[in-house]
Order: C-alpha cells, then structure tokens, then sequence
C-alpha cells in the first residue's frame, strides 16, 4: 500500500473516520486512498476556513479530532483563522497539509511557502513526513498529539512524494495520554473557600461545562450558595431546563466589571482567569475587582472532573452535593411584534427544539441570547471563541455531521456569515439538519459599537467603512444559491413562523431576520 | 494629531491613498483617520482574502502600492493566500495589521496570535510599531520596503495603543532606491547570442512584459529571428494587437516540455527559469531539454529596460530593432455553437473591447484562451500566479480601481471562484466595471485530470470530493445576493450576446457560462 493509504487506515484505527477536505493536486493520493479506507468519511467544503471551522463545531461535539485536508501553505493559511478558534476553544484537530514532493520542494514551485512557520501559529505539534516508511507512524503521533488532555491542534505535512510511495505498512494507535491529578492541596484550599462563604464563584470551563462535570459543579453550588460563572468565549455549555444557571461573564468591559464586582473570591475550574477581548485606552486588561482572591481548582488540561468529585466529597458535611435538586424553569411563549434583541431571545429560547446544538456568532445582537437560554429545553451552547469571525456557519456544519439526529440552530450575525458563506453549500450537499438566523442589519455594528466606546464620531468614511448597506445583500438569493431554502421574516410572528416551518424540515435553511 | 493620523499622512505623502480593508476592533483608529486625510480611499471588502488579492490587482495595473487594513492574526492569515499569489507577482503592498494594544498583549486576550510568524511568510519586511512617536517612521520605511526594485510585500504590525497615541507626527518618504544596472559583461553576452543565430528564447519576465521594454523585446526577436517565451504564470503582460507575439510556457508538463524541446540556448530576461508547478512521479522539476544553455539578461530586480536598450544598441549591425514592423492581426467573428474551450477563446478574442484588462484564473477551462488572444484588441493579461486558487474576483476588483475607465473582464473557474465570492459585493458597491465569466462546470476538473495523470482512477469518495453538483450552485442567485446583475449562457450565441450586454453596461455584471 501507498503512504497515503497506510495514513488513514492509521488514522482511523486511531479513531478518526471524518475528513473535511478542500483538497489540491498535492492531496489526490490522499484523497484517492479515500476509496480505499471505506471506514473514512470525506466531507467537501469550498473552502478551506469551511473544513477548519468544521472540525471545530465536529471536534466540540464528539470530543474526538476530524481530520481536515487542506492543500499547500495557502490552504493552511486560509483555514488558519477557525484554526485560531479552534485553538482557543481547545478542541482536537489533525491538519493534513499537502505539498509539492520532496526533491520539487527545492526549486521553489510556485505554490510552495513556509508551512511550518503557518502550522505553529495554531499548532502545538507540526512535523512534516519524510517518507512514506515514516508517514503512518506521523500520522499516529499528530492523533496522540491532538488528543492530549486539554486537546490540541496537530499538523502534518505532507509531501506527495510521502503519499504516493509504496510499500508503507500502517502504525499502532498511541495510548492516550490521561490527564493530570489535581493535587489535594488544591482540593482542601477550595472547600476551605466554598464552606467560609465568602462572595465566591466558581469560573467553569472546558470539561467543567458539560456532562456530569457540570451536574457536580452545579450541585456543590446549591448546596454552598456560590455563583457558578464562565468566560465570555464559551467552547461548550449543556444548557436548559434541568440544567445549572452558569453566568456568562459578559463581552463588553463595563458589564464584565459589572458581573464580578461583588465575587471576592474565584475558583477556576478547568477555565482560565478572565481578560477582556480588548483593552481601552484606560490600560485595564482584567474585569476582576480590586482584591480579588483566585485560587485554581482545576487548568484546563487537568483532571477536571475528578478533582470536583473529590471536591463534592470534601464538602459533604455541608450536605449530599450531587442530590441537591435544581431549580425549576418553565417555557414561555414566543415574542410577538417588532424584532429586538430582548424579543428575539424570548422566542428562540421558546421554540428551541429538544436536544438541539445553537452555535451562536451573533455579536451585537446575539448578546441578549445567551442569558434567556436558561429556560430553553435542554441544548449545547457553542460560540466564536477566538475572536476570528467567520466561525458560526462552518461550526455548525461539523456539529451537524458529529451529532446527527439533532437540530443545529446556528445563530449568525450578517457581516461575520460573510467570510464563509459556502459553508451553506456544504449543509446541502449533505442534507445537514442546520438553521442559520441571519441577524441582518447590513453593517458591522460590533465596529461601530466600538469606535463609540473609542470616543470617535464616525465621518463619511468611516461609515461607509462599517456599513454593509449599498448595496444590501439578498441572503434569500444567496442562501438559495448554494442550494438551501431560506425565507425573510421582519417581524417576530414571521420569524417564529419560519422558525417553526425550519425546524420541522428536513436538511438546511435559513432564515434572514431583518433588524 | 494621534499615531493613526500621522502613519495615514505619510503614507500618502509616499504616494499610497487606496486601502483594501476589512477592519475589526483594533483598527478602529486608523478607520477614522480615513475621515482625517481626505485624500485617502478607503475600499470595503467583506473578507480579507478580497481585500488582498484586491491589493495584488491594483499594484499589478498602477505600478505602486495599495495599503491593506486587516485585523490582527487571523484577519491576516485569511489574507495570506492572496499576498502568496502577490509575492510570486511581485507586486508591491503594504499591509497594515491592527493588533490589541501593546500592554494587553502580555495577558494573551482570544485574538492575540503570532503575527510575526504569519507576515513573514509572505512579506520581505515586517516591524511591530513601537508607539506613536515612531510609527509615521515605520510607515516611511514600510513604503520604501514595498516599492524596492523587483517589489515586495511589507507588514506594519500596529498595536492599537500606538494609533490611538496622541502627539505623532508625519515622517518623511524614503527615497525609492534604484534597481542594479546590469552588468557589461550580460549584455555582451547576450548580442553574442542572439548574433549566434541558434535556436534561441528570451524568457520575458516581470517589467520585460510591459511597456517600452516589451515593445523593445519585440523588437529584437523581429530583428534577429530569436522566439519571445514567458513564464506559465504571468503577473501582467501587455498583449492583443500590435503587441508582440510572446508565447507562454504552458501550465501542463508534456505541452512545457515540447514548447521547449527546440530551444538551446534560453536568455532570461527579468523572469525566473522555468519550473514546473508539481513534479510528478518521475521528479523531473523543469520543462527545460537536456543541454539547454541558460544565462541570464537581468534578474526581475534589476533595471531591465536599460538592459534591453544596451542589448538593442549592442544588437545594431542586425538592423535597428526599434522600427522593426511589427506582425499585423486581424480580429475575427465570434463563435457559435456548442461551448468548448475553443469556441470559448475564439468569441472572447473576437469580442474583447479596446484597452480590457484581462483577469484569467481559468484552470482547465482556460487554458486555451491565451494563445488565441494575440489576435484580440489590445488588453493587459493577469492571471494566477502562486497557484493559491481564489485570486481572480479579487484581482479583477482592485485592477478597476486602479484603472478606472477600462474594461476588467475576468475569466474564472467556479471551484476558483467561491474561496473569494464575496468580491462581487465590493464590486457592486463601487459600481466597478467588471465583467466576470463563470467557466461553470461545476468540478473541480483540474484535479480530475491531475488524478488521472497520477495513474489513478477516483473511486465513489474521491469522485464525489472532487465534484461540485449536487448541489449545482446557482451562479445568477448568488451573483444577484450580492448585488451583481447576472445571466446564464448556454451555447456560444447566447454567450456572445451576454458578454456584449455587459460590456456596454457600466458596472458589474456576471455570465455564468454552464460548460
């Protein structure tokens, strides 16, 4: 067999079977041992910030890496942005990066380029193979090297000369590697905290907000009366009815000052200490209070879920944590009348079905969405977590392929859906049951938000800068385009009307909500 | 005046007032330092990689940079894909990179990335402006790195804090330097050559294809009976009527290496010696015969023109190259019929209005046109050049910039053409004469062929991963989503009929040709 074909009969027995490819003629060997692997599953994407974004929202739900496949230094480059989230929302991903052959590479091709000096900006392992003898056991490396505790972005080079020559034999998947202990130190230091009662939170992150984590976390909050908080950029939360009320310490500074100005005392669970996404010219980089006490629980590589079961053991006297119930939520019903932001969270915290995953890009509007969540029917929650828009749609492309059967309700803000709109196309070909609600107000209001913050009036052009009017952009037209169904609502009776209709529809739609 | 400002006007006092933007947070302070220097344009792209490619276009047509605005790391990692295809043209740019301020860096905030390590990648020059008071300074130098003789690419790094300091002022432009004369010696050489009367090519590259210096090369081959060659990947050529017959390496191996297999001596003339864009299994990386003698005229970065005059003075006993007749053409009638790659190239020869710029990113589909437009009016040629697919809506934007008044149309593949699309919104916005044809055949049919060139026959999975039906993209919807008037050719006529409606209409307009 090739080296390709020796690659993903490794790969797969190492666990990954997705494949989101944007492929070039530097990859056809590897997409040719495709036929040959029938276990692997390709996924075609348009572009290449499409297959990286995918393995994100994939990577997010199956708590396992795809693979993307991604052609050449400039393929890498243009995924490197959902990357860059990617990194940030600490998911696993293996990068399959394809190359001119070997003795071409010297001769300075026109496509070639620095991949490794792209690779290591997102990647925590970059190797590229050398030949095809070495190629499986890379393969097995960037596997063991992604799914690391607190996971992490592996990249693997390579040449065509690598794929294409024979004789390669596949490698033995590498043992996991587990996560660390917490140290009792650190468990004693925390119940300490929680049974002295002072203003304490707990910051939850990564593995802290899902499964029985996130029940544990919960349940040692009722039972001590702490706050349960998390960053303003969340990879994943299980949310909903039945669920503990975790706040999202928000974007915007002064909110974010606002949320923790009475917490003297935070434990970081599995999360790291808040920061803002930008400082102002005021320097201030941190929302915490003055004197603020943090204590660590928990890094976000370390044995979160272990470390709150010895936590919950340590507070027992204060009452059997894990029985204590949670507080009721009920369902409304739908906003009617003008869209607002307020209105808009009411009805889709209604009419969100059972079980669905809301992958949420939608900045200035969205911002109302996430509190009224809470007494949605149970869902997972996943959000643009570095900063790099353009997440929302192909996120919500990989959740629907690791979580068939489930509705995905991606909920994107106009300018941001702009970066990656073939993603749609993608949705159609595969029949992805995804819902994307366009927050259509044609400009970047995040930007103007911002420069107000900035103490500078807008002029001619600057506005013309951060407007996305003139012309406005018919995302029914564009929608249908790349072969999903789409309707415009204008009011919050259409808007729940098509909601409704979308969610009981096979396969992708979208819906532009005009604001 | 605060940093943004003083960076602005010394940028424009260096001669650069167009800006590709695409802004987010950090860059709020030079977006309204637009407003503050009025003699500067501001350009809105939805995306980053238009923004660039923009950039690649416009530098191609005025000779002197355009300055781009990205946002931070990820903003300038989806734009390296276009800059790689810029740095293969050389073509100057200069682009501009928000960052969050100096100090928050430290606290590493979701968008904080390894700049640096992606703007070297593509640029010759990259520096992080240290505050206000050296900014202006960094903007000089910049503009003096971008605009060297042979060009290339420089990154300002701006972290906010420095723009948005006040108490900067403007810098001085740095004197553009001069390119290296060629030495005595080349040029002695080369009349030798050429009187010699072998089988002999000079290999056009970079400024040889333009202007005087294209006129004189024609010139010499006229006088001397010596073939014209270029690069199979040419940043800008002036062609059509009139122009002299310069015949381009083909793309394809076998074609390259019986375009060469008759030469035997090969003098390059501001190009590259040839190299194959992927070796295949046979590692041969050059097109070029065994025995080939190669010297070199000029390198891209000396002064070329100069050479080629020494070379014609040199050259007199053959006659005066300078008024040697040039060959006469005549334009015919278009095409009719079934759409085939012929029939395609014949009509658009035959119906190319004066003084078009030509922006080809055809692929497959494409490659016929190039020969057959010798006979077309005259036009400039752009195309592809560092095979990172999605240059060609961007290039086509910023070349109508640049040249406002003239005809763009751009020749596109749709696998091509979707890593960019958004590109016809910027079009639409500024009403930009652009005329894009959509070789719709909806695979990407270069990587079939490359497949089967490799000897292998793709299978289900591969078939499927390199096919763009199901669904087929509706060319018209997307194209009207974004504000661009289209409509669908089917056979030559209708085509024929199309192109010239969207000739004579101002404005963007685009032809989905279904082949």
């Amino acid at each position: 067999m090739n080296g390709a074909e020796a690659l993903l009969r490794t790969l797969g027995a190492a666990g990954i079977d997705t494949y989101f490819a944007n492929p070039g003629t530097s990859e056809m060997h590897s997409v040719a041992a495709l036929d040959a692997v029938p276990e692997a599953t390709g996924i075609l994407t348009l572009a290449e910030g499409v297959a990286t974004g995918a393995a994100d929202g994939y990577g997010r739900m199956a708590r396992r890496p795809a693979a993307t496949l991604l052609h050449c230094g400039p393929g890498l480059a243009n995924g490197i942005a959902n990357l860059h989230n990617a990194r940030r929302a600490r998911t696993s991903v293996v990068n399959l990066v394809g190359d001119v052959s070997s003795l071409h590479r010297a001769v300075d091709p026109p496509l070639a380029a620095d991949i490794e000096s792209l690779a290591h900006t997102v990647s925590s392992w970059t190797r590229r193979s050398l030949d095809g003898h070495s190629v499986a056991r890379d393969g097995a490396e960037a596997v063991a090297a992604a799914v690391v505790p607190g996971s992490a972005i592996a990249t693997l080079i390579l040449p065509s000369d690598v794929c294409w020559s024979e004789g390669a034999q596949t490698a033995m998947p590498r043992p996991p590697r587990a996560p660390a202990p917490v140290q009792d130190a650190a468990i004693l230091h925390a119940a300490k905290w929680l049974r002295e009662g002072a203003a304490t939170a707990l910051l939850l992150g990564g593995d802290a907000l899902i499964g029985p984590a996130l029940q544990l976390a919960g349940a040692i909050a009722a039972a001590t009366g702490v706050r349960l908080l998390t960053e303003s950029t969340i990879p994943r939360i299980e949310r909903g009815q039945g669920r503990p009320g975790v706040q999202r310490i928000p974007y915007a500074q002064a909110p974010a000052i606002e949320a923790l100005a009475a917490t003297q005392r935070l434990l970081v669970v599995g999360a790291r200490r808040p920061v803002f996404s930008f400082a102002g010219p005021d320097g201030r980089s941190y929302p915490e209070p003055e004197g603020l006490e943090i204590a660590v629980l928990s890094h976000p590589e370390d044995d979160t879920l272990d470390a709150l079961e010895r936590l919950a053991e340590a507070l027992r006297p204060l009452g059997d944590a894990r029985n204590a119930a949670l507080p009721p939520a009920r369902r409304d019903a739908p906003a009617s009348g003008a869209v607002t932001p307020e209105a808009f969270a009411h009805s889709i915290a209604a009419l969100l079905p059972d079980d669905a995953i809301v992958v949420e890009e939608g900045l200035s509007f969205g911002r109302a969405v996430f509190p009224a969540m809470a007494a949605a029917a149970p869902h997972d929650w996943m959000q643009l977590t570095g900063g790099a828009i353009g997440s929302g749609l192909p996120m919500a492309t990989g959740a629907s392929i690791a979580a068939p059967g489930r509705r995905v309700v991606n909920l994107q803000s106009d300018g941001a859906a702009l970066y990656t709109v073939p993603a749609l196309w993608t949705q159609a070909r595969y029949g992805l049951d995804v819902t994307t609600v366009i927050f259509s107000n044609r400009s970047y209001a995040t930007l103007f938000d911002e420069m107000k913050r900035m103490g500078a009036v807008p002029g001619k052009t600057a506005s013309h800068l951060l407007s996305l009017a003139e012309p406005s952009i018919d995302w029914l037209q564009v929608a249908r385009g790349f072969g999903v169904e789409a309707e415009r609502a204008t009011s919050m009776e259409e808007f729940n009307a098509a909601f409704l209709r979308s969610i009981r529809r096979p396969g992708p739609s979208l819906i532009e909500l005009v604001i």
